[in-house]
């Protein structure tokens, strides 16, 4: 009886004190239920050898005391008991981890990496710093908690890329541009005093994936956070997420001379402008001796740059690089520019700007550019300036927070995207010149590599606002690890890591995942569409808009469509922009067989019969159409789940499935009937007419749509 | 060994799984620790009779049953056993019930009230509704949860007052104005699909202290929550609020019929403005049956109103209530109101615009009155309202959230500053004519009574930002109930169900709350000085403010410092505002002798020497430093209590007293530094000089102070 009682306590507990909110993201470490794998655990397990006195050593130590406790239901201690079955961990400088390594293994460990190995009787954990130490760590509670065979345990990994950053697109005043998790979880007003525990819960969730820099200001930057008391704040940060290995960067605004420094201009070939980022910078790295560098946005969209004073982006980057070298800083600049003139063609610009700078940028500054040329949609070829600058390190700026693509509200699993971009061939250096091997300095020897995601993280209560966002920035950070992950593998991983083992639900979660990029798609942009989201807020469709003063940010000059047709000719008798990538992928990309990209690089005629036998019109209302029926069948997949998944949990993904489903209606609707209203033609047999007139699309205004500027 | 091992899983389950973050407030309903009462309680308590079909008597059986049964560690079910004791609760209505009443109780038990009695066999909870079963319910876990003896249940309670509302001073956007605790809890763009389980545990919070409305959108109103999506979503968070008893109401914005309805004007003598709402009205309860009507600010700070069309509040009231009356809605129409022109003193102005109007309002409009004539200072009189309309239902309007005692940082029990203000005798009856006694009704026979606080709750995960935050919430609830209460008893209530019992901890933290309403006064706005903040942002210490065109936006308008003296001469040689009260209230007012209200009534001499023996400048500047001194002692008064709370609320509750002692010491520097600047005398021997000059604290501008329009 009085077991009973305490067994019910417990369930009490863990229900009322402990509402499944998704708070723990993938680190659960609950205690294995599988008896049999338990006891086979907990005989191996005895105890935890990982000596080290820096801070993220001893964040290993105890992550992995903390995590293994958890699993195994029981304290593991850091003293070898009866038994030498345990965990032995340290730097391959340490004579006892060494003895269990081949020379070979010792010099295969790189910076970062680990070696994590089952020999029968201990778990081996060897790196050559405190990082590779703490990726160990989590590696291996990873490993456990998928409840994977011990005998598995054989791995040698080091991090494909140098730099794993998020950049988040905070401002000062915690609002979040393009964020749809809430707020900034950043409370720059209460700093440096208060340290909000998220921070450090920030710190750990990404440090448990082996993400290693944070940006924490927006790239539309401020130049207030170089005030003393605002570095203040930001040292306070770097000072939680120093143990996890985490370095801090800011991002800077190029004006910030005159804005904070009262000079008159921000000339960047001005010896008071350099001598003013020299000893901002001297300051920044008193406070904040291990700071990581700048993220800069540089003429474009508004943002002061180098260009005013008839300077380059070299000008610009290679200053502030100049001022950073000193300390091991770097620069990241993006290529994501915006001329003050009207281009021929908004995907040619950044190529053309940055490919005759190419080899005349400090070895420490990157570029940092899209996936794609023009703006994170849902769909886009590869950015050209992958594989075009072999002498200057590009690295890759994915979006984890889903503008163009549902937003808050829609499962979408990114990392199919992701994986379709790392694994295009650019051709650069003949067949196999992937993306991913551009990015990880394979093909062109970068000295610095890197990958930053646009964080998708906010105030809500399990970071992304919607629990399968997790799985976006889960993936991200996997693959700044290895960007040669296979995304099924990453959608798996995170789904056992996070819902468990049962096989009813890892299925269909996986399933859904793994297919729901091709429904965004569908819904949205098919065929290569780009751009028709509407205006500012990019929430929902706008295929319409065709008046705003500048033609690249209206949807027609995207789409291009007309009574012959749809698509925005990139051929050789259009933008020619297509010749910006290698003969072999543009023939590639230009082939109208190749459906994914039809409409970004042609303009087709509404009666052309395509590869699949039907017109281009009716051809874009079937994939609308079933889109729009893909997502309704997410909603049902879900609900077979029910029975196996925690009710907060399943009830959430609910809510946020019966408005992806709305939602996606609504743009197969809005779209077919714009559409329809240039094509002039009947919708396809069969075919269920839009709801609603197209003037009702037309006339939906949503001002306090999240993620833009707050209006009041 | 087994047993330890399950006790440390259960440290580390409570220690990992469920941080003290504060989420719970002071519903815990955690197991009695004391083993002697926690068996005489579960032998007292073995079964809950609550019969109901109600949604609210649901949600009490709900809740008592979830309370009890973690209180007690065990399943209190819904079924008496072999033993007759019990919880036997119900409808005065029910005959089970009824047996055990008198003719008298019966008839003494009110609208919303309950009985809740033990009698030594069973616990008896009747009511005359749903609201008083749910409200007496929570009582009753209260009562436990304070580990009080059975015996001393005996309660008879009836509230004091029939709205008892929250005011949400939140944008569609998700900022709040004046909201310190991070942004809206209501995330309008999901709504109505997406139903944040936040909205349920407010609710529930609400109940459980006898809140029964919230307003939920800003008295800075948005006509676009008229729109029928936008009334859809407010309908679904009724829907939540519902079995809690807690109606929905909304703040009305004047020109609705204009924004909305694309109307010429909003003239409320125009029959198409009258049917606009009447429509709109009919809409509104069409979704929300229950809705609870409008809160109106009028003319006041740029929003529009009636007097736009020549015509005054009653004008606009009436219409409204014209428009709620059929289905039994209410309006709450501010007196806070700001005419274009410049006013002779502003401390006067709502007296003067209402007074005449007073019995010309609808039977279902109130008035909702400031506590004070100027703004939620940290000390005004009362507002000269209170007693000057008995024929016009007024209700108070406290600000629970600390625009201007120390934001979301600073550790200020609000209940000391209520209890001063509810006890003030207005003698518009004679002696004895409390403001209590205007708000409850029994002063003029009100039919309507009422009390609003403007919600200080945020998306902080702790709901408030700074813990003792929730004080000031419990205590408002509280309040409202019955504003006779001591405030030292509420912080004796919410401290122990808060931190629990032990005397070490409660004891130090009542004193804490109770002293530190007088510490902020002292370190902000000593001996009658008012409205001296930043502008703005109203962040930190601004009395040299005098530049702004609008007279009464200046600190200077309020302090009128010149060379000879200090203070705002309100007698009859000044702006006669004093005059507004009753003679013996102006007269203990006026009292040189009673220091609280000095500066607000008389303009005193630097020199002149007050009843404390010093002149006026040698006591502001010893104010000033006394309460920088407390609000440091209150820091080391928290590290005492250590040892005995969670690591989390302990260190949450020391980062916040930092920055109270950091920014006391601010405001006490910045104002001895200027006042000095303009009264020319020496520091007082002894005391410590400002540790800047005043130019420094002249420039220092914080943008982004959070509760103010977001700046980008």
């Amino acid at each position: 009886m009085k077991r009973l009682v305490l067994l019910w306590f417990l369930l009490f507990c863990t229900f009322f004190l402990h509402a499944e909110d998704g708070y723990r993201l993938w680190l659960r470490w609950d205690r294995i239920e599988n008896k049999t794998l338990l006891r086979s655990y907990s005989g191996q397990i005895t105890f935890i050898r990982l000596p080290g006195e820096t801070p993220v050593a001893g964040t290993a130590r105890q992550e992995l005391q903390t995590g293994l406790s958890g699993l195994l239901g029981k304290v593991v201690g850091l003293e070898p008991g009866k038994t030498r079955k345990g965990v032995v961990g340290g730097l391959i400088s340490d004579p006892v981890v060494a003895a269990y390594l081949s020379a070979e293994e010792r010099d295969r460990i790189g910076e970062e990496g680990y070696l994590l190995r089952f020999d029968g009787m201990r778990i081996l954990l060897a790196a050559k710093d405190d990082r590779g130490l703490l990726y160990g760590a989590f590696h291996l509670l990873r490993h456990l908690q998928q409840q994977l065979p011990l005998e598995q345990l054989d791995f040698l990994e080091n991090p494909k890329m140098k730099i794993r950053v998020l950049n988040h697109w905070d401002n000062l005043d915690r609002t979040s541009e393009r964020g749809y998790a809430g707020f900034s979880i950043w409370n720059w007003h209460e700093l440096p005093e208060y340290i909000d525990p998220r921070y450090r819960d920030y710190a750990r969730a990404n440090a448990s994936v082996g993400i290693n820099g944070s940006v924490v200001t927006n790239v539309n930057a401020n130049a207030l956070v170089f005030r003393r008391d605002y570095l203040e704040k930001v040292a306070a940060l770097a000072a939680v997420f120093r143990p996890y290995g985490i370095k801090i960067y800011l991002t800077a605004r190029f004006s910030a001379p005159m804005d904070q420094g009262g000079l008159p201009s921000a000339d960047p070939q001005s010896p008071k402008v350099q001598k003013w980022w020299g000893d901002k910078v001297k300051e920044i790295y008193e406070l904040i001796p291990d700071f990581g560098g700048f993220l800069v946005k540089a003429n474009s969209e508004g943002q002061p740059g180098p260009q005013q004073y008839g300077r380059t982006h070299v000008d610009g980057a290679n200053m502030l690089a100049d001022a950073l070298k000193p300390y091991g800083g770097i620069v990241m600049w993006r290529a994501f520019v915006y001329s003050d003139k009207e281009p021929e063609d908004r995907a040619k610009q950044a190529y053309n700007e940055f490919v005759p700078l190419d080899g005349q940028f400090r070895e420490n500054v990157l570029i940092q550019v899209k996936n794609g040329p023009v703006d994170f949609q849902p769909r886009e070829p590869i950015h050209p300036l992958f594989g075009a600058m072999p002498k200057t390190p590009v690295m890759m700026e994915f979006q984890i927070t889903k503008e163009y693509l549902g937003q808050g509200t829609h499962l979408v699993g990114l990392a199919s995207m992701w994986e379709e971009v790392l694994n295009t061939d650019t051709y650069a250096r003949g067949k196999g010149s992937t993306v991913s091997k551009v990015l990880d300095g394979s093909l062109f020897g970068y000295q610095l590599t890197g990958m930053a995601g646009v964080a998708n993280i906010g105030t809500a209560r399990n970071w992304t606002g919607h629990i399968f966002g997790q799985a976006d920035w889960y993936a991200f950070a996997r693959l700044a690890w290895n960007p040669y992950l296979e995304s099924k593998a990453i959608f798996l991983e995170w789904t056992r890591l996070t819902f468990g083992l049962n096989p009813q639900v890892v299925g269909p979660i996986t399933e859904m995942l793994a297919s729901s990029y091709e429904t965004c798609v569908r819904y949205m942009t098919p065929l290569g569409l780009h751009h028709i989201m509407a205006e500012g807020s990019h929430y929902g469709p706008g295929p319409w808009i065709d008046q705003i003063p500048r033609a690249e940010w209206n949807s027609a000059y995207y789409h291009k469509a007309d009574e012959q047709g749809l698509g925005f000719d990139r051929t050789e008798t259009g933008s020619k922009a297509l010749a910006q990538y290698r003969p072999q992928l543009a023939e590639w990309y230009g082939d109208k067989t190749n459906l994914r990209f039809l409409l970004w690089f042609h303009h087709v005629e509404w009666k052309e019969e395509l590869s699949t036998g039907r017109t281009l019109w009716a051809e874009l209302c079937l994939q609308y159409d079933q889109g729009a029926r893909e997502a309704s069948a997410l909603k049902v997949k879900w609900t077979t789940l029910q029975p196996f998944i925690d009710t907060e949990r399943y009830e959430q993904v609910s809510m946020h499935l019966a408005i992806q489903e709305k939602e996606a209606r609504w743009w197969r609707d809005a779209c077919i009937s714009y559409f329809q209203s240039v094509s002039k033609m009947d919708l396809p047999e069969g075919l269920a007419p839009p709801k609603y007139s197209l003037l009702y699309y037309k006339m939906l205004i949503f001002p306090y749509a999240p993620g833009t500027r707050p209006k009041w």
